[in-house]
């Protein structure tokens, strides 16, 4: 069994090996290979020795191989896992700092910096799914790259090769989260989970299979009680509000329902130089200076700050119930295929599926609640807007894309971000600069 | 024949009159009936005298009866019209202005204003369509009353009467704007609407039956070319957002994808007490000044001011298509019934149709362009939400209805503004007050 | 304005040319091209001698050109309209007779003769419309050419030319002949017709726009009074099934809810060897020794006996009202676009459509009645299957079609009669027998 | 726990019974009811007596009740099955006969005799559906009635009750089948069924995650090998059909895609007086002989021959999952809410499902193939509008639903067969019958 991972030298990767060594029993990797390109040599190198390190200290027989070759690394490859960040974090940091100059949200999966995100990563991501297709046909895409949303869109709909899932941790960890509110096992908490990535809802909770969905609304109502991720900051809900809306929200709906809020507290961050990608780098720098050290044999504890946490525990589960055929339940981006009516069938959905050796299947959700509905076709729209400019390079499609998106509240400050945005990118962004590169 | 005119007290009347009069050869209304209620009876006496010196001048066999017993006018009636406005002006003032003390746009027919008119309207419609429904099940009921949109939905699902037609004049209004930039007869102009009532887009326009939608999109990017309502300020477009888009956009587009600058220029009228509503108040008492002048035997110039142009033969024609089974094409706001794929059959759409004796019949438009669909998704989900609240007397619902609207920018503020509108509006919310009433 | 015929040597010619020539003054067509193949030679000359005769007499300038040269003819056209027979007369007698051999029902548009019917002229048409798209890419193309159902979902779905229309005249027909139940004007009555090309449906009746659908469906009960066509035998509906169901049959509704009868009723046809293809070919023989007379100048009335009333006015009518913009309702094979809900967009169906200079838009229907949406299913099928067949040359696809085709008792007998009608019609399927031609 | 068995007289209760007590350990069932009516009483104390044998020989604590009282039976009932025959197997005779007798089909789910299986069955399971609704909310309703597609259709359409799954064990049996044919486990293959009850299509299978579906189509293209039930004879799949195809049939589908040939076999059958029924009639009298040995102790291998096979296996498995929480993957019926895109979301439809403490789930299918989708939606239709029959009975609905059954060759004899078969039922038919009877 061979898993190549592109993005090898990212910081998560230590997370991910000690997920592999912690499940080595039912899914024994024997080739893992960490894929970078040029510019992240030295990141991979250090993670690379971490992580062999960390195989030698377990005593499994896995062999960690570092390359920049990757159709060489992808041949029969099983798994190939993408968490790749194309122009690094120094691009992360504009897609936040510049729509906030212009006074809107500026974030790595929604608004302006979504997009921006998208429109890089997406052309990365087709070629690489079209390289699975020659080298690996019977491998499983699994892409944990953001904003996963609008990739699994364009990978669906544009791209060569059909086994394709789009992965997120957000489910996890809400169910998690949920389990320590209810204070009982996460094994014992059930959601039934739709929309898309980013931006799910759980319609219903089950607590050892008792519906607990207005117990779970009560405690989250709690200012104290906030679900959230480590780069959202956990303003907390209106009460009347979320039992009014009688679902669940993650933590990115304050980007929607609370944009006013997220906003001010964004400016903040950008007037003093710390907004989460700024934040993040620091952390990348400490850790990749403990990643360094060569006593370290085990994931450090810091490096849960990064967040994404349970994203090791979470994205082994799924290639092991792939591997094993569990058929058990997981919350995926995949093909909607009816599961989410008045969803297209061919657009990428976030939902509950069972994951066999066919990989995953969605399970029927129907119609969303009339409540919701509107603001996931609102951003199905912008993502799949947003996958066309990708793949064709084009202005127009970008400009449409960023003026419908519901975070930028004007025709002419889509226009100034965009040309902005472009300029500074313009290197990652090639279907973009065609004339210049030709 | 006989037409019933509820809210007939309005200042708009003298112009449905004029447009009576003008068709009585192939329209030949023997009675027209103008109803209201006791707060508006002055104004139904000031109107009503000026509508019976416009019939004797034109010399037509038409009948103007004035009443407040709204059963007694409906017997044996063909047509109703409804152009209500339930706590008259003053209530639309503070429809403005309290979501402007918020700092949110407020406005007759989108956000928090809309919803609330949406509140108070909707009760009433439902009352007069329950006795449409016993007292002349065979007429139609053409309601003029905004919010258009909120409301037929509202009566397509959960009224008593099913002939019934949302109306509004802004397509008729966009054909004529376009026809004027093109410096062609309106007759030859014909544009494919589709979307929902004041967020309807013109998928393609036609001159003499040849497609120009690129052409008058180029001249709607023009700054000095903007096609706009008395209501709205005519902001232009950014051109190139305009043309990538593709298709030709409503004045009332502007509240979404210019809300920041719309927004400012509200608030300017906000800090001088010039809003809309408090600028046509004192319009409106101009035009009953005039109408009072026992010489006046047409209707005034001044009414144009007062916006709603072409509203008149608008409605009047659709009257007469009905009543002569013509069979000509007219933009209006009837249930689904799949016209516009993916949203449901039952909800109300403003599209092309086909007006016979049958009534209208939408023409098949097939899916909404991706770049639109999410937008029109969103005000859907919140036109549904508010009729449900407006039927229900839900707290929960109208909570929801408004923390879900894209003009309303927090969960927060959503609350501060429903509770403080709700208190404004008291009087006119009996469900949402019924254990005090009781 | 020029109007191009392919298959122009067929007997209807004379009817088309009279429908012309009556409409001269608002469809002024100067050139009118008849075209036909070499097998059709003969008879191309003697329609079009008579034509050139009609049009003499009637005074009008109208230039009849002749030719084998299909995409000379095509130069400039306006308005394409195919009415060929692939194989003549002689097919459809294989179509017929091969199939009620096997004691099952053998039949122009249904079973297993339409769908050869389909196999034969499908590829023949596709391929002018690649021609149409080249040559006149303006041009409309209207089909006539039965099986029109499968002909026009292949037109659709995998043709070049994208403005296509397919055409029939049964639902003229059935309204002319509900008009004279009625003893009222044919103007006078309007049916909403939905379903598909020869199981087309009429949902309601209005006379001068007041619904008459019980007192037609009581009229039609009546065994004296059916509507049929020519080639379908009257045999009475049962009375109350007719009422139950609650809409207008067509006369080919026979096929599929009095197959017992219809079948033995063709049996002996063919065992007296007088099968409709038998009989129509000799009243052929009949009409183009008529035609030939020199001193014929008009239509003559023998061509009523074969079928196709109306055929000429309503033709002419469609492409009147395409080129003067009229705006009136027309029954018309078109692509769905959400016409019928639950039907595919892509797929064609034959609805009420709105025609102006755009063309045909059809009006939405909704669901069909659940009563016969399953039907109407079913023969979809068989038409995406039977097109597909067509297009692909594929025996698995051909089979399939044919064995789930309801008039089709097994899938024995399915096989047997393909591959006997196949080699019956092996010169015109070369898409089915490549490896024979290569 | 709690299980109630209505129509617990049956003869197949000792292989329910046998099922029970081989999952004791994870299924302790402390009561299980046995329930039926007057009619039935003397079968009832023969399969109880057996029962209470089986389970004091097999040791377990479970005690038997049987009881013709169904409110007391009801009383905190966790499970509640029904496999019920109203009019016993003499209905069911006439049920086959009588269609016999006008040259059509006579089946029990098929055609008129499932018309009338369901016309009987549907009002008592709607009056068991609101007595548990009453009496036991919480309680699942699991459906072993014939004909499983209607019933189910109108329990979840027009039943008071939400906690319904209909079920067959004809999947399980199929996927045993093809175990079989590919020499492996049955755990080690995975069926992807889609459609309705007993008209159910394998669309893909996978043998140990792999897969196989050409193989399997291959094998069943072999006569020796055909998968079939004990009531349907094995005639062999035309394999090039079946190759064409392209998807698993199930035993069933021979009514419609063979019915010339099961029609032949039928009238065989018919002549000698041994159809299916009077089958089943004669074994079932030597079952109740062999139950009454006070010497038998277990499920008699005679009962095999009954048909049914794995039902008791199956139902077992359903009760377990749900009580257990498996999350297991089983064949149901189910509403469908989108799982089988251009089904109505609120019709049942027999699809795989995740089965947990919130019951089944269905997996999201996307369309069905084009080839399939006519038929089922065919079939739909008359489950539908039976459905409407039962619950209204109306007359005209059950012959329109008899008219437009494909295995109905017209609506004359639709009419005869309706009227004859009303009259042999009309004791068990009150809703038909209501002047009469009040």
């Amino acid at each position: 069994m061979k898993v190549v991972t592109i993005g090898g030298g990212s910081s998560y990767t230590p997370e991910l090996v000690e997920g592999f060594i912690k499940r080595y029993d039912e899914l024994p990797i024997r080739e893992l290979w960490l894929v970078d390109v040029e510019e992240g040599k030295e990141k991979l190198e250090i993670v690379g020795a971490l992580a062999r390190r960390m195989v030698k200290k377990a005593s499994v027989d896995m062999e960690i191989h570092l390359t920049l070759d990757r159709q060489k690394a992808l041949i029969n490859a099983d798994f190939v896992t993408t968490q790749l960040r194309v122009g690094q974090l120094d691009a992360r940091i504009q897609d936040e700092r510049i729509p906030l100059k212009y006074g809107m949200i500026g974030q790595e999966t929604n608004g302006a910096g979504g997009l921006f995100k998208g429109l890089r990563t997406i052309p990365v991501l087709l070629k690489i799914a079209e390289e699975i297709h020659e080298v690996c046909p019977n491998a499983w895409l699994i892409n944990f790259t953001n904003p996963a949303g609008m990739v699994t869109e364009a990978l669906l709909r544009y791209g060569k090769h059909s086994k394709v899932v789009g992965f997120c941790n957000l489910p996890v960890h809400m169910t998690n989260s949920i389990a320590s509110l209810l204070q009982i096992e996460k094994e014992d908490v059930h959601i039934e989970f739709a929309g898309l990535n980013h931006l799910v809802y759980g319609l219903h909770v089950y607590a050892k299979g008792k519906e607990v969905t207005q117990e779970v609304i009560r405690r989250l109502s709690d200012p104290k009680s906030q679900v959230t991720m480590r780069n959202i900051a956990p303003i907390p809900w209106q009460p009347d509000f979320l039992e009014a809306l009688g679902v669940i929200l993650c933590p990115y709906h304050r980007y929607y329902y609370k944009t006013k809020e997220i906003l001010a507290e964004e400016l903040l961050a950008f007037q003093s130089g710390t907004t989460r990608a700024e934040a993040v780098k620091a952390l990348e720098a400490e850790l990749f200076e403990l990643y360094k050290n060569p006593n370290l044999e085990m994931k450090p504890p810091q490096l849960e700050k990064r967040g994404g946490a349970y994203y090791s525990d979470a994205a082994c589960n799924l290639i092991s119930s792939i591997h094993n055929d569990k058929g058990d339940i997981q919350t995926l981006n995949v093909k909607n295929n009816g599961a989410i009516s008045s969803f297209p069938n061919e657009s990428a959905v976030e939902v509950n599926c069972v994951v066999t050796k066919q990989g995953p299947v969605p399970l029927a959700v129907g119609e969303l609640p009339v409540e919701v509905n509107g603001l996931v076709q609102q951003i199905k729209s912008f993502e799949r807007v947003g996958a066309e400019a990708a793949v064709t390079g084009s202005y127009e499609k970008a400009l449409v894309a960023l003026s419908i998106n519901p975070l930028v509240p004007s025709d002419e400050l889509a226009k100034s971000v965009l040309d902005e945005l472009l300029q500074a990118h313009r290197e990652y962004l090639p279907a973009f600069f065609k004339e210049v590169n030709a």
